[in-house]
């Protein structure tokens, strides 16, 4: 029997799994990532959790035919280098060479938010789509483009940053000269500022997070459901123009965010009813991920069959 | 000798070319469209005019192994179906059909601005690039996504409408419900929409068109200078969302209002050097389209060998 590995490298949390070529995960391990540790550290840690999927599934070593790793960006995945990250302030550490000689297998690696939309392109919410759209929600906004089962790269490997389409050219400045991107509206970040910038406060005991404010609108606080509406609002107006370009088959969200359902949704389709296409919006279908904590692992380990078993 | 014939149907004229398989024009017919005969007039027009193409090449029919048509959309490729064409006012015309009864031929049908774009990444300025994005400001402003010398169709084939991404969620209401897309802003009619606004008139003796107002920009008008900067701008934060979205390695531009040159792409750039991440405009290159008025039926041509090579 065959198997690859696949790796969720977060700022929190390692996750490796044992993956048949089903996408049927076999064994895992979760252990957290220490990043105080540093790189040499935590590759090390790295290391140690897929020795202890790989024994969690009781297949031999020389079954796992290679490893896929996922990491936030930005990064080069040809040349197997972590650019930067801030939550562990990696800076250009070459994270597949290390890996390769540490375990004497192939690696690869690839952006998390393109081996999310893989995984659940792959065995998800995205099943048997030719163009699915993946968008996750937390953080930040990043996002996945998957074309006929396959990462969509771009020219050298910098797509798909959905999560900076422009949709106020005169919004919020973000830190690195654009202003009024999507980011700025639809993630925890972007829900918290808005909150602030309406006067509102979580009550006491409640942290300063999204989730207190989307618990807030859904107890009917107007200026919480304010917030909502905004959010919703400018994820239409974003994926209006994703829509237009992409033509995509089936939209996927993830993270926090997504969790706050309808009141993110609604605002959201009123938004692509009144400007989209209908040629485009006809036959869209909008689903929530379905793969949970696992969509991570199981696109780095899709990624690992796609590179590896002809090679 | 192989060649195919490539067709590029406008509200003006009709322009057939054989051409060969490394996109060399062997022979070439032009004649007026002539909208008021109707589909089955028009039809049968360019039915002529592909023979007087295959005359003009001097090669035997038996030597066009297919035929391909550019139209304005929106269109149904895969059905050989014209849904509409406001210029020329046809509604779900299967020209497809007609054609390959009437010529005896395999016929494939695209979107004309897909198969400019596909003509340009074949033998124009997108040569040998994996990622090329077409830009066509014209009258309105259309596009085509070209991914390995293919034109990416999205999930049902009604990508790309570069034209129609949201650059200002304010902007100007687009007749479909829709309100501040690009093509507002930088085709023909948004330049004169926005010279009207600045209260600007054409001299005497001018045309109402965007060309008078590109040539008082030239001579120092400093109202007609800003409604290029504004054009610029907003082509600007198009091309951010569109770069960020899709990474592409060349962006090409073609249309008359393309032809304002610096007054646009200079505030275009400056835009571009503001928003964008610098991983995805270093090495980005920007280029005028080479192949002029052989663009789309070069393009048809293309997707005739594509699609009937090996068929």
């Amino acid at each position: 029997m065959k198997t690859v590995i696949g790796v969720d490298l977060g700022g929190t949390n390692i996750v490796s799994a044992v993956v048949d070529q089903k996408g049927k995960v076999l064994g895992k391990d979760k252990r957290k990532t220490m990043a105080p540790l540093g790189p040499v550290g935590v590759m090390n840690r790295i290391a140690d959790s897929i020795h202890a999927a790989s024994q969690a599934s009781g297949l031999p070593w020389a079954s796992h035919i290679g490893v896929g790793i996922g990491s936030p960006g930005p990064l080069n995945p040809k040349k197997g280098l972590i650019i930067y990250t801030p939550n562990l302030n990696w800076k250009n550490v070459r994270i597949v060479d290390y890996l390769r000689k540490k375990l004497a297998k192939k690696v690869v690696l690839e952006n998390d938010a393109n081996l999310a939309a893989l995984g659940e392109s792959w065995i998800g919410a995205g099943r048997n789509e030719k163009v699915v759209l993946c968008l996750t929600l937390g953080t930040g906004v990043g996002g996945g483009l998957i074309l006929g089962g396959k990462i969509y790269e771009g020219a050298w490997g910098v797509s798909n940053h959905i999560g900076h389409i422009v949709v106020d050219p005169r919004g919020p400045r973000a830190p690195y000269g654009n202003s009024g991107i999507l980011e700025q509206y639809c993630s925890a970040t972007g829900i918290v500022r808005m909150a602030t910038e309406a006067g509102l406060k979580p009550p006491a005991g409640e942290p300063m997070e999204a989730y207190s404010f989307q618990k807030m609108a859904e107890a009917g606080n107007q200026k919480a459901l304010g917030v909502y509406a905004k959010a919703g609002q400018m994820l239409g107006v974003g994926l209006t123009t994703a829509i237009h370009l992409l033509n995509p088959g089936i939209i996927i969200f993830s993270g926090g965010v997504a969790g706050a359902g309808d009141l993110l949704m609604k605002p959201m389709m009123k938004e692509l009813k009144t400007r989209c296409f209908a040629s485009h919006l006809r036959g869209l279908k909008f689903k929530m991920a379905k793969l949970g904590d696992n969509m991570g692992v199981v696109g780095a380990a899709r990624l690992a069959w796609q590179t590896f078993l002809k090679g």
